[in-house]
């Protein structure tokens, strides 16, 4: 894929914010993106749980939105509209997280982009299986895993699950 | 268990806005609890997505909460400070939802509560599995599985993972 600009990134925080009005709430931030990734950060405070550590509810969102951001820098250049699904995720809760948010979604191996830019254009619709983490403490916090479809919305109205 | 009074069903809600602040920005609500389990219910604007249908972190929380709520209601006789956190989750989107939510997690078998509420006395903690669910237009659309633990705060000072 193609480098991700600032201006790139500043619009997908935007895009998240405005289509998502939760994440206005949760303070997430779109921190950065290069060959490993994309990273995701939130502020604790809005997110605190009964423990006074971060909640498991905003821990899976800002897991999710990271693998969801992911999708849609990879989905940019499709020339048409495509919306970026969740149909399925799991999510270990190992460590609890005592600070400001990181989740990072690596950008899976170059094949499987490449496969899933070509299923899209082909069928107007594709399936990625995306991991994320959370760290606290310089020890992974949270591991998640997601199935998301994205699909062609000229072409679907909406994707069934499947 | 004895019943849950309408007092009690306040003071869980109380409790949750209380203590996990996105609850309120969720606009999350205790609706009820009967035989069948524990109801909590939030609005559909607050928590919209871009396909202006339900975020799956809001989906996710709600459900995540259902059964948070549950074993909140369970360990309440307990005698003692009790703190219930999540261990592991997964969630499956079967399909949209385009109105407030509601999530209910069905109360175990009696024995399965028997048995949780024996260990967590005796060990001073203790695990409990449970569903919930979140229906559409009268179809399941969000099924969700998560693993808790329950512990004595006097006991522990934090649950490691297990």
């Amino acid at each position: 894929m193609r480098p991700v600009s600032a201006e790139e990134l500043q619009r997908l925080e935007q895009t998240l914010h405005a289509e998502i009005p939760l994440t206005r709430a949760m303070e997430i931030r779109v921190l950065g993106f290069d060959t490993r990734g994309l990273t995701l950060g939130a502020a604790l405070a809005p997110n605190l749980n009964h423990k006074k550590t971060a909640f498991g509810g905003s821990l899976n969102s800002l897991a999710t939105l990271a693998c969801w951001g992911l999708i849609q820098l990879l989905v940019r250049d499709a020339g048409r509209p495509i919306t970026v699904v969740i149909q399925e995720s799991s999510v270990r809760y190992l460590a609890p997280v005592m600070q400001d948010m990181q989740a990072h979604c690596p950008l899976p191996p170059d094949s499987d982009v490449e496969k899933f830019l070509h299923v899209l254009e082909r069928k107007g619709r594709a399936r990625l299986e995306l991991q994320s983490m959370i760290d606290a403490d310089g020890e992974v916090a949270i591991e998640f895993y997601g199935r998301f479809v994205a699909y062609d919305k000229t072409r679907f109205r909406r994707v069934e699950p499947v």
